[in-house]
Parts: structure tokens; C-alpha cells; sequence
């Protein structure tokens, strides 16, 4: 019998987000020496991309107002691919003098929380990519755009939304310039079922262009979705050490899916990731120090590695 | 395009073992009054599989010495499917002298296992069921035999299980005589690759006589292995309210997957399981005051059910 794995891509690449995602929804604002400690373990531990931070104004988000001192310092690691979040054309603009790798603009597919979050709807997004195509290729720079559809299966506001619309931003995304796209569930709505149903449509639009797929585990679903992406071909993912950040209107819920897990479950799989997981718990010990009074998540780091780990691809 | 969920079961059955696993696992003693309160808003909240406890000697869990009470009690509940747990042919006879609808006889894969927790080997625990069968024929008992093999994806103790052992060993439960057999990850070493591979195999040896997946969330992948198996076309599951228990051999790590996250991830993608979730998370929050000092596991308790929930199939 072929072994199950064999459907299963044979890599994946986890994003880490802890220092944008996680680090923006919590109150504990880490000093930037804390933060250069944590993208340089990381990339000891073999992860090889990592979002350092936000080009936002630092009176909306100060807790990221270093972003442009990680992305030079990370910059300096080899083979670390960096990438920055940018709301708009001025954060973009950041990101090309920075010379990050990529830089990703979220678009809520939800237009309730589009207009509630970004004061604009999703097509001004899409409008605002074209922009900061036109600006990156005007620069000469290299700096690559992932669209990045959030909400993509559901709102906490709205409620409901259309995959249709979902996949029909995608395009608009794609179509405007975008390098990459790539779906989040940015409340944790989605089940294994849905995410199996959206991202297969989503490959067949974007094809190589689908660059990662976002859970948050707000429900216990994170890794479910996670395997779910897997079986559809999907092998980068966005994770945050120690699970840490969340949504501020889903109070008390976590954030997205815990790093050191994902790297377990993709470990225990036989799915070459890089990550040196003993390592990359070790960086959670300390990362948890710097956050003492602040809600971790996760499993790994209490119950340890199987004794079976790494056995798995020998035995099979 | 068909909706990926039609590769799914349509229906499937969450049997409760919070009574049994969930609290033989921790320290506080539940009265038998708040079990039975706990069996009764179960059932209204449409549970309809409880294993209520245990027949081993009050000396070795006091926490399940009313178990006889409990299956009295359950059995007067319309349409309730009540098991326990045996681990021998003396707790066979309680669980027969009680009527229980299905009694669990454990058995551990791990020969190492097997020596340190019930002093006998894998097969003398297949040779006690083939008594076990004897002794049900014999009383003209109705109690169907499960025989669950545990530490089925290795073992804290021995490491590597085998495969092809944990296969055998179910053959041979068929063989000598049991009804049922189930397959149990009784201390989270599963990934949703193991868990397609050995279920697969395990459904062509058992048919319509593999009963039930049982998995612990040890290290986060609970939920992602039970959706390994309802894509081979498993369709129960043990669980815990709260996911409360655990594992002797894993302190401080979460207990089986929690029936409140399990019922909504089903929910989500449209498997009927019959539960009301509301109602769930009432009894959970029920059982939280009775068991305060217990750690307790899950997500949905504290994220509540999404907006959108139960709007799936009607907008698929």
C-alpha cells in the first residue's frame, strides 16, 4: 500500500507571525533587543521566514514602531526571507526603502469589518495594490506583494461570507499586481471541510501564485485546517510561537496556531519543515519569560516530544 | 464540483468518557449525585453513548466505585447506549449482572505497557476476552464486547508499537470473540498521517466491527486525528466534557479531545451528531464548579459558538 504521507506534500515552510500578529494583539510591548534575540533563535532553530513587523504608524501600533530596525537586522541572517505587513501605499513605500523580501497586504473579505477595520472596503484594497504595484515596479525594487484575503470564512461582525466573494478578491488581487495571495481565518471560523472546499478553488485560481494559508485556533481547529490545507497541496503556513496574540473582538481566545506545534504535527508527518523543534522550545521558554502575565497557548512545550519522534519516515 | 464534505460521514456518534477516562484521571472524587446530574443533562443535550464508569475494585479507583449505580441510573434514560469498562472477567460479570449495553475491555499494544499497568501481556488480555464471551454466551447477556487496543501509535514506556502488532492484536480480540474493536491513542503520539494509515488497514480487517477512535490531545493534534478518521469513514469518537483526564505517565498534559469542541467541529461541517451545543456548554459550565482545582482543556467554552454556525450546508 502507498503510504497515506505520499498524498502529502513532502515540505512545507512555516511562516512565523508571533512578532507582527502575536506581539500587535498583546498589551507587553517587547523591547527591540528581545525582538532581534527572537528572529535570531528562530533562525537558528531553521526557520527561514519569518514577518518581523508592521509598517503602521506607531501612535496606531507601538508596539511595532521597531519594524524598520528588524527588517535591516534580519536582513543580515542568511537565507532568511523577511516579510513586513503594510496596510497601505505609505507602509509600502517603508517596505521598499527597507528592501524587505515581501510585504503582505491583508484585505478583509468581510466588508463589514473592512470598513470598520481599514475604513475601506475590500475593492479600495484591491485599488490600493495596484497602487503599490505601480510604486514597487516604479522603484526597481524586488520587494514581492502577497494579497492576503482575510475573514475568509466568516466575520465575528458580519457574519457570513460569500466564498465567491472570497475567491472573486483573489482574482481582483492577482489582477492588480499582487505576486501572492493567500487566505486567513482570522477568527478562527473555519472546519477542516470548508477549508478543503475553499483552498482547492483557490489553488485552481492562483496556482504557484497561493503563497499561505492563516489559521487561527480560536476553536481548537487550527491544526485540523492545517492538515486539511496539506491534503489540498497548500504547504506554507502562518504560525506564532507559543500561540501568542488573538483577535480584540474574540477577548480571551487564542491566537493563531502555536509554531511549535504545527512544526511537531509537520515533524511527526514526515514533512521536512527545517525546524529544529527542541530548539525552537527552548525559544519558547524564553520567549514566555519576556511575556510572563500574558495567555499562552499551545501544547507541545508541556507534554515534550513523543519518544517515537522522528521514527516515523524509518519504520514506515 | 461536489462539496469535499460528501467524502465524509453523514452522521456521527460522540460517546462520552468523561466519567470514566475524565475522572479516573483526576484527584477530585465526584458524588455520585452530580454523575447522575451529569448522565442526565448529557442525554438532554442528545448524547446518546455514556460510558459511566468502571467495574474494577473500589481500592484501585474510589472515583468509580458507584459505577454498578450509575448504569442502573442510565439505563432508565430513553434511548441511552450505556458502557463501562472491565478490565477482566470479575468486572465482565458486574457489567453483565448490570445489563450495560457494552462493556470495554482495554488492551494495551505495548507489551511493556501491558506488563506495568495490568500485569499481563497483550494476548493474555485477548485470552481473558475469549473467557469474557464464554461467560456473556453463557448468561444469555445482550452486553456486546468492545475490545479497545490502546498505546496503539507507541507508548510512553516502550516507544515504537508496531504496526502490524496493533493489527494482530485486533484479529485476535475479533477471534476470540469480541464484537466490537476500537483503537485508542491513549497518550497522544498519533499524527492524522498515522491515523489514516492504521485506520484504513484497521477498517479492512474489522468492517462494520471497528466501533470507535479514541484520542487524546496531548499534544495539540486531537482534533486534526479525528478528522484523519472520519475521512476513512470512522464515525465515533470517545471524548471528555472539559477535556478533563489525562494520562498517569504525562503530568500536567490535556486529557482526551473535549466533547464540546469535537460536537462543534462536526457541527460545523454539517455531521449530524445529534447535540445540542448550548447545551453542552451549560453542562460544562457545570461540571467546571463541581471540578474547580481540575485543570480543564477545550477552546469553544471560552470563544462560544461562531456567527455563522449551522449556516453551512444551507448557503454550500
Amino acid at each position: 500500500m502507498i503510504p497515506s504521507n505520499a498524498r502529502l506534500p513532502r515540505t512545507a515552510v512555516i511562516r512565523e507571525v508571533g512578532l507582527r500578529d502575536g506581539l500587535q494583539s498583546i498589551a507587553t510591548i517587547l523591547p527591540t533587543e528581545q525582538k532581534r534575540e527572537w528572529i535570531r533563535a528562530a533562525h537558528a532553530a531553521g526557520q527561514r521566514e519569518i514577518e518581523v513587523g508592521s509598517f503602521v504608524p506607531a501612535r496606531l501600533l507601538p508596539q511595532l514602531a521597531d519594524t524598520g530596525e528588524l527588517v535591516a537586522y534580519a536582513k543580515t541572517l542568511p537565507d532568511l526571507f523577511v516579510s513586513v505587513l503594510v496596510p497601505n501605499l505609505r507602509g509600502a513605500e517603508s517596505a521598499i526603502a527597507a528592501e524587505a523580501d515581501l510585504m503582505i497586504v491583508p484585505l478583509s473579505a468581510s466588508h463589514t469589518h473592512s470598513l470598520a477595520n481599514l475604513r475601506k472596503t475590500p475593492d479600495d484594497v484591491v485599488a490600493e495594490v495596484a497602487k503599490i504595484r505601480a510604486a514597487r515596479d516604479a522603484a526597481g525594487s524586488k520587494t514581492l506583494i502577497e494579497g492576503g484575503v482575510g475573514t475568509a470564512f466568516g466575520c465575528t461582525l458580519q457574519g457570513h461570507v460569500e466564498k465567491s466573494e472570497v475567491l472573486r478578491l483573489m482574482q481582483a488581487l492577482l489582477d492588480a499586481g499582487a505576486d501572492r495571495v493567500s487566505i486567513a481565518d482570522t477568527v478562527g471560523y473555519a472546519d477542516p471541510g470548508m477549508v478543503r472546499d475553499l483552498f482547492e478553488e483557490a489553488l485552481r485560481i492562483a496556482g504557484d501564485r497561493f503563497w499561505c494559508g492563516h489559521f487561527h485556533d480560536t476553536r481548537g481547529l487550527g491544526l485540523a485546517n492545517v492538515y486539511a490545507a496539506l491534503e489540498v497541496g497548500v504547504n506554507r503556513f502562518d504560525a506564532c510561537l507559543a500561540g501568542i496574540g488573538g483577535c480584540p473582538h474574540a477577548p480571551g481566545a487564542s491566537g493563531n496556531v502555536s509554531t511549535e506545534d504545527l512544526a511537531y504535527m509537520l515533524g511527526s508527518m514526515g514533512i521536512a519543515s527545517g525546524i529544529d523543534i527542541e530548539q525552537l522550545l527552548a525559544l519558547r521558554k524564553q520567549v514566555a519569560e519576556w511575556l510572563q502575565g500574558e495567555t499562552l497557548h499551545g501544547s507541545l512545550w508541556q507534554a515534550g516530544l513523543p519518544k517515537t519522534f522522528g521514527q516515523s519516515l524509518a519504520t514506515a
